[in-house]
């Protein structure tokens, strides 16, 4: 669905022939030549980076899965603190807080009657176990709305199979559709009587996989077992549904444990400015991932970008004025705690950030900056995307946003930059046993690892900053 | 790997421009008018063909997986028989047999240590359950050959990992060369005092998905518990031994039944020649599947394949002159057993047989018929290739084979056509989970279900037979 990666690169060396000034308008703020160097040096360096690669690689053969507010959660904070000191960064250590932990131990289902098979599901986050034997007839939704509009006769006692599908998109835009299902379907089923919920999953890939997730928005409304079926097993529902004309049960076998407060935290570590230390230019990505896959894509590859692009800028003979800060954020992925971002914004409003960002679509190329600046500093985010557009990043808008890990920092008024990877491939793997190291292609991560060399760089380096202001404090 | 499937057809019809008899070499047998248009009329009702896919979508939603020796498998021998009377044909019945039935209900495994955590696993058929809390250290090979060169010492109390790969081919060459490891595994392992077996799954797909299938040649060599590890499973344990520089110890948790003796049966229809109706051409596919997939493709294609290409003959205004006879074979998973293909020809080896293939490469479309019949009836085969030409089909040599339907039977003399399917595709679904309706590609079906047609009706039809001789019993 986009035009491959080397085509686009092309284009956009095409359109940045010249040094960039060139693109500059009258009057805007300009890059001194040795700044300018030190952008290209790093563009050619990212592209040609090695060392994100390798801590994606270690992390999945040491780690693997890391669920938030388990053990193996714990091993991977080990794990990043060892490599964060091992790759030169500064003030590197582990903020702790607890968080909401949900695993299932058994996940299996299967059509009773009238015509028996088994079906391939994972149990949604915050799932409640299933009693002994439970199983129920299956009535089926096409979308939540139609959930919704359903009388509690037609659904009372039943399993409801909300059967929708997920349009793939560049931008994501098909995931926010979809799983709005995911989070909906256990709160509604259960106000309208549903004993269970099963959904089709909130992904784009056809294989024999289920994708993981966080059900109901709140734990406490979670309240009825629900599932997400593999796509072959939601058609086959479908299907037996539809040609038997009688009806359907499946059976539920559901094991999961819930824990309100388990133990998690925050990975940090920095490069201290030359300059304006106190001021911080801050990168996210996510340590802990779902339990199926080994978290490479989600969001191991988002640890390596940061890590990676930081490490190029630690390398250099000169440390830039501000400082750099990295945020391997826990417990991102349970819901509506978004635990990391908010421990973080909790310990760190009072300091003074200029910019924040957050890498966390796997190694989808970057195609485009979007940012939520203030009207006083689009000069330098144009300046700033100008050196971005030779490696095939388009402009955006200013109505850009954060991920969970900086969303609650850039809610009290932090400029965000939004660096849009391409999704296409992404919801293939997200949240899925197929989420392995062998999906990561080396080229991508590369860009983005480019990216957001530059990017940081330029942050902690150029005149002004993203607040509109050159002398903030 | 192979040209687009449009692309062939249309070059197979460039050469075979012209009537059939244009490319008979001069002496040759020809077919009469009234043949031809026959055959033009099912070459194109086959590519048009809407049946056989119904046919296999009915298989997979009624039935689902049937593994051999099972309550499914009964299933599918009571759906094959509704849907062969209702397809019209005659004589439709079941011949009872036993087959060893093995199934597991539980197969896990994970890395203990140095760095815990999961791996995806499918148990090799025949393989025994571990013992309670069954751990060991692994030691990893990289072929067969390397274990079986191994020392005692190295191996001893250990668990043996053969990480060998498989090459994708057209000719599913890649296959035959790697299933070695998964039937020698065990027997090997056990020889020199291991207590396991892993191997890489025998397979080319890249999902975090195993491939089942028979370990040890015969289920009394199976004495070490045997599991297939997904691919990014292999590769996964492959960088721990080769990083740790540790012990690296894996839990192993199977848990199976075997029954020497479960029921089984062939389910057999005919369509009844006009003239020689005891002559009997034989069409074969499979009935019964692995656990994890749907046997959409294993065997449900060949199922479906062969059924709706006897259909389209049974449709014609007038029989052919032979009887050509369907089965369905039972149990033809288990290895070492061939149960389907042995219970027929025990019972039919004393019928005339003209001829006998067998379709079991999924929905693979036909590239090449190779055979293995008496010189004096190459003319005759060449007359049916200048049929199969227009629909792709390339001349093979006369050292083919049968599978393990007919494989049997034919060793007792009887022709063999065996047309060769395109495998590229098959061994990334092949005893898997992904093994699923989705895989199917109607067009390649379409395909196979008109060279079928062609081919069953020609050996019916035609004078003389691939026994060399016109005038055979």
């Amino acid at each position: 669905m986009r035009a491959p990666a080397g085509h686009l690169a092309a284009c956009a060396l095409i359109l940045a022939v010249g040094p960039a000034s060139a693109q500059t308008p009258p009057g805007a703020p300009t890059l001194p030549s040795d700044v300018l160097q030190t952008v290209e040096k790093l563009r050619a360096a990212g592209l040609a980076d090695r060392n994100g690669y390798a801590i994606l690689e270690d992390l999945v053969t040491r780690v693997g899965s890391r669920p938030a507010g388990t053990a193996a959660e714990a091993r991977a904070r080990e794990w990043a603190s060892t490599m964060l000191r091992a790759q030169g960064f500064a003030n590197v250590r582990v903020e702790p807080f607890t968080t909401p932990s949900w695993q299932a131990s058994r996940e299996q289902a299967e059509i009773l009657s009238p015509w028996p098979q088994p079906l391939v599901i994972a149990a949604l986050g915050g799932s409640p176990s299933t009693p002994e034997g439970f199983s129920g007839e299956v009535v089926r939704f096409t979308s939540l709305e139609a959930l919704r509009a359903a009388s509690a006769e037609a659904v009372r006692e039943r399993i409801v199979f909300i059967d929708e599908g997920m349009v793939r998109t560049q931008d994501g835009a098909g995931y926010g559709a979809t799983v709005a299902k995911r989070r909906g379907c256990a709160t509604v089923a259960r106000s309208l009587g549903a004993r269970a919920c099963l959904i089709r999953s909130a992904g784009t890939n056809t294989d024999r996989i289920a994708h993981q997730g966080w059900g109901a928005t709140a734990p406490q409304d979670a309240q009825v077992p629900s599932a997400a079926l593999a796509p072959p097993d939601a058609d086959t529902l479908a299907r037996v549904l539809q040609r038997s004309g009688e009806p359907v049960r499946v059976r539920l076998d559901i094991q999961a444990r819930f824990s309100p407060a388990a133990p998690s935290g925050n990975v940090l570590a920095e490069i201290t400015g030359r300059e304006k230390p106190q001021q911080i230019v801050l990168a996210a990505a996510h340590l802990d991932s779902w339990s199926l896959g080994q978290g490479a894509l989600d969001d191991g590859a988002g640890v390596a970008i940061i890590t990676a692009a930081a490490r190029l800028i630690n390398a250099l003979p000169v440390k830039p004025r501000r400082s750099i800060r990295l945020l391997l954020a826990g417990a991102e992925e349970p819901v509506n705690s978004d635990s990391g971002g908010n421990a973080y914004r909790d310990a760190h409003r009072n300091e003074s950030h200029v910019a924040a960002a957050e890498s966390d679509v796997g190694d989808g190329r970057v195609w485009r900056l979007r940012s939520r600046v203030s009207e006083g500093a689009l000069p330098q985010l144009r300046l700033l995307q100008s050196q971005l557009a030779p490696l095939g990043v388009l402009p955006g808008d200013n109505q850009g946003g954060g991920g969970s890990d900086i969303g609650p920092l850039v809610a009290t008024g932090v400029p965000v930059l939004a660096f849009n990877q391409d999704a296409s491939r992404y919801f293939d793997v997200h949240h899925t046993a197929n989420d392995t190291l062998d999906r990561v292609r080396l080229e991508d991560l590369q860009q983005n690892i480019a990216v957001w060399a530059v990017a940081l760089y330029l942050l902690a380096e150029m005149d002004g900053d993203l607040r509109g202001s050159a002398t903030g404090n």
